[in-house]
């Protein structure tokens, strides 16, 4: 792509970062609910913080930073830029006020918009440049997922978004896709961006299997609940089991009992269960459990992607400002590959063959974490359209709940 | 009192609560830096709801609260009112917004002084009301020290209020006055009010001893930091010992070394360290081990309950927006006995023979804190002068060190 | 004492030890159930090594210690000698042996012997040898409570003695004996041992009160646990209902339900639940919530020990063997002052007025202590008869109900 | 295998277990040195009891259990077969005495000789029985590595067996061994015991690889740590990092510093560091550091299993009782692939594609751990060399470092 390209996807990305927090206080902006998640504060500055860092400081110069402070404030967990300022400590920062980092974001975009108006980038720059516009996407998402569970703190379980109603629910039936044995190549192919984590491609050996045509649904998954799948340690693997009776899990994340009513706490606040819905906000562990529950498993990554290879990439999105997974529509085919939820696989999350990490500190992004998580695939209610593709490979630890997560179950194919 | 001048005292006292807050943001008010801390919209919200619960409620006919939420949020620890959000998450709540908790004082005033204005409250009530009162004192200096705290946690280490400068010192030496032995009586007498604590006055035997004419200063705890106080387990109690190891003590709270000079993080931001100045944010262990070092030990309260009956109670108090202990002016007899920083003393926090806490939930005041906590007297710069009294009990834990406390030493007089 | 008669003494006592492990495999003496609790062996050696390193190391020329490393590995916590083997690391030694520490002990005995009958200790050796004896009875007592905690947690509940039957229970009333307000003189007086927390004598102004004739037995105990003692936060001290709750109390330490009988763990192994015993294994929080049900409150240590200067001081001590407290033998006047079960006072663990700790690392053995601890009175079933007094002064922790700790009530006394 | 047969190796493999603990103490074989670890009585306990569970109880008529708490004493984690005693608290069970455990032994031998005899089992308890027999070699290592742990953690450095010395040292020059790309199978084929996590036999697809020809040795290894390994957080995954940090890692695990001398605690005690030794006792995470920062990278399980398919199963094995790896000696081709340590891979530890566990309480053996572990191939010098095979998967957290683990490298085949 070229800078002025660039440029202007910049613009539309800056502006649906700011976009998502336009209802929300200084004050709902400022806090940190659990170490896992950050302030809606510190996503904004940090992602100018990356432009700052990896575009403006090398690529523009004289280009002095907005203040001294932040190189350590706003770094995630980038080693090689120096200090960090505690992740857990994230929601002790009264100051920088709300204001400070808009006015930071605006002096960024101001810089920017000279770097990009001097058009002299190298490559190497340009790509970190790309790599910053699919990071503040990254972090758009969080913005939401954080924010989410933020709210779920509050006795008062105040809404993000007004309701939006379901379109009328058409219940499908699964069926079962077919995929014949043979070697598949998976990883990003073509000119488009990908991170690296995403290649090189490469060839695997892939035995005949059979997809699920849509995701599981909170109908089913009540029906998992309903037959004690809570309180059965044989369905879960052991460290599962661990995290269940520890946590006290007795249903999905959000999940709520009003007075004998199963109900959800949803970026709209407090709704019914509605049962055609994608079942959402389930750790690893419980979509394992479940899928052993069901007779099935989860599907590998490299299934995942092979079968998604063909699928359009539509589907419910953050553009859609729902944030909630909605029923599937009666299709023929695999139904919401992309977007409503994350699909747990039952993929490690580690380098593919002959992986290598970018030079310098981006490097960090993706190769470091590479242990004890799992693969996630397909984007989500929260994902905006343009970040999501089929080679995609999002990744959160098995006990994680609060992203978008969901399960889609897969089989042998043995007749 | 009459409830007419209990209500002027009221006007005032709620005033001087929000002229603490004048120069904070929304997100100031907002953020919790630990589990003992609150956010200072929590005091703002808390001791309104004090007078809601224990005063409107049962006192003016036909109050509706303001919010059904909130007689769970904002109850601190009061088992016989019910439920209590958890003291812990008192930093998750971005609403309601630090409007609105105006708007719950605003509330709560105008049905306060129709309540006065009603004029026939009986006598449990209006004690309660006073009660209501002193309380709030108690909650405008830990908003000073809970918000001291919160932006000591601030990399920027901002200011709170602006810097006064201190009277040009003139070091006083300490001067040991004696007191005879004797059979002495403490406890609060007179009419005025006082806390149950305080209560009832009693007789104890004292053998003779000796008080410190002054606080400790920097100075001289300086020489006992270099002198290795830190390291010299010989010096401390042994739980003392553990607290300094596992939190890495090794000077009072707040002291940072810039470049080799020594500094500490004021309510004006950072300062140079003043020689003269009283120690500060020193915990129970410390002070005990400074005592020792100094071949002295800390005052029993009746000591200095005894020693203080005679004080006139002026001194360096919140009204003077300092915040800040400061130099000892050049003086006969005992000086800084108020104001300044609280002074430990010996004496573990247990009720006086005969103590009998009040009825009801407002019982659960003091009684039940009557353990694993030592007794602090005298008042600190962040202490409303017309709250203090000789016979005032402060409390905290041995490890407490955000507090400002201080040192007075106390001798044995054997000729 | 001469040295001959205090090393008759010695021997009689270090005989005593090794009786306490007469029936014990060296897997029972090797093992530690928590970081509070040692290991027999560990006992066995610990005391020893107090003789070796505060007697003959210093007074016995020539003398070499048994083994390089037990210097270490047995001392308990005395900074002043050196470093110490982790507390809570003293059940990971397989080695030294339990055989081998036997072999130590003689080693120890032998030269103790030689030290004595060179009989030119100076008296300040001799003072610390005489501390010696009555440390080796403090872990005479500290053997029985620790393994009785051990055999506890296996679940084939072993027991350590022989059952003896209770005689038939005579159930005595209450009587309330009444004392009268005054100055008093407590502390340690005359020619006989005491440690250094028993002085100096000194004077207190006590006003009058009345003293329970005996002590709380398990009948008067039930009835609070079957009135939801445990369920009822306002019965408890703050401090005292977060233990309550975190760790799970709904009876005192070692009662289990069996088919919906009451029984308890004891010296013996289970037992039906004597009702007329004393209760035991009773912490502070709970003596002092049982306390406050009752409408009582615990005695402070001067009124205790004012009460005890006069009682004789007879009970059911370790020489019986039965390692329970009995049911009292109906009598006029105070009974069980000693032995049976430590009484808990509401006095925290505070030096005396003038209080000043030994000199050099004997210096350590009580002073550092007095911090966040209860004072216990009386002794009890586990202490040998000719270690209690009446100024003795036992503390732990709070939570602490592993020793046999028991209730006695006191009132005011006002008409 | 026929059930003679069975049983004749059933002998040897108890008597191989008792042997292991021939110099050892009843204190040595009763004490746990941590939650991973198991005293080696517990080890003896439970081996037995896997035969009583899964054997005697369904399969010898009228077979009565040896002790009715064993069942859940010695139960280390079938949920299938009821309650199971804490995995903590393995280390609190001074009774059943070795001796008794040894009695449990002879017991479980003589009916399982009774049952051999009668000859009649069906093909499902034989296949249990077998499994039982690689059970208790697994049991062998644990006894091993478990026994090392505790005495490492005794000050006194104990030995377990006597030191033997190394050959001569032939330092042997890594060779980089390739292998090309394809289709290859891996999982166990034909006829003998293989754990149901080595089936189904599957197709993989492998890129060209090349592996090392040899362990890595304590002098390359050296070379890392003064490099600043341990310092240098960009060679390390993240959460190995963090764990470097938190347990303050500086060196593989038993390494010490002697005055200056690199010394290890070793089976035989406290040693010289030897250079030509492999490195052993390293956790993935310092495995994966290590590779990374030797410009290349850990095997994945595929790539061993099919480099070792032709390799002689010969090595340094348990038989030699020296329980320690030692230098190769110099030859062609791919050495040490057996034996010395077990070697990370970079494989998590998932079940094969259509892996399905075994029926029953036994498929809890592995399938319910298949999740935060990585592969472990090879065998190491303490395991039994009758019990290790190409396929053998072996597996631990990241973190673990207690095992005989230790590292040989690979890299890409790339022109």
């Amino acid at each position: 792509m070229t800078i002025a390209r660039l440029h202007t996807a910049y613009r539309e990305i800056r502006r649906a970062t700011e976009a998502l927090c336009g209802g929300l206080s200084a004050e709902d902006c400022a806090l940190q609910s659990m170490p896992d998640a950050s302030p809606v504060k510190w996503h904004l500055a940090h992602t100018s913080w990356f432009f700052e860092t990896f575009v403006l400081e090398p690529g523009l110069r004289g280009y002095r930073p907005f203040h001294p402070h932040f190189k350590v404030l706003y770094n995630s967990y980038y080693v090689g830029v120096g200090e960090r300022h505690p992740r857990p400590e994230r929601g002790l920062l009264s100051r920088p006020s709300l204001a400070d980092v808009h006015a930071y974001r605006a002096h960024v975009d101001a810089h920017v918009a000279r770097w990009a108006d001097a058009a002299r980038a190298d490559d190497a720059t340009l790509r970190v440049f790309e790599l910053g516009l699919h990071h503040e996407q990254q972090h758009q998402e969080l913005i939401v997922t954080d924010l989410k569970h933020l709210l779920s703190r509050n006795p008062l379980r105040p809404a993000y978004v007004p309701a939006q109603p379901d379109a009328p629910p058409e219940p499908a039936q699964v069926e079962w896709i077919a995929f014949p044995a043979g070697v598949r190549e998976i990883g990003h192919a073509g000119e488009g961006f990908c991170f690296d984590n995403e290649q090189p491609r490469h060839r695997v050996y892939l035995d005949a299997f059979r997809l699920a045509s849509r995701l599981v649904t909170n109908r089913e998954y009540l029906a998992f609940v309903e037959d004690d799948g809570y309180r059965r340690p044989e369905l879960w693997l052991s460290d599962g089991w661990d995290a269940c009776v520890a946590q006290r899990w007795t249903t999905p994340l959000y999940w709520e009992d009003a007075d004998g009513r199963r109900q959800i706490f949803a970026a709209s606040g407090m709704q019914e269960l509605a049962l055609d819905q994608p079942v959402c906000h389930v750790s690893f562990y419980e979509a394992d459990a479940y899928a052993r529950w069901a007779g099935a498993r989860l599907p590998m990554e490299a299934e995942w992607e092979t079968a998604a290879a063909d699928v359009p990439q539509a589907g419910n999105f953050a553009e859609s400002r729902r944030f909630q997974p909605v029923p599937t529509s009666r299709g023929a085919g695999l139904q919401q590959m992309f977007g409503d939820v994350w699909e747990w696989t039952a993929s490690a999350y580690l380098g593919y063959p002959g992986y290598r990490p970018a030079a310098g500190a981006v490097g960090e992004y993706n190769g470091k974490f590479m242990v004890n998580q799992f693969v996630l695939r397909g984007g989500s209610c929260a994902t905006p359209q343009s970040h999501i593709r089929a080679s995609y490979r999002n990744f959160f630890p098995p006990a994680a709940r609060w992203q978008f997560s969901g399960i889609r179950l897969a089989r042998e194919n043995r007749s």
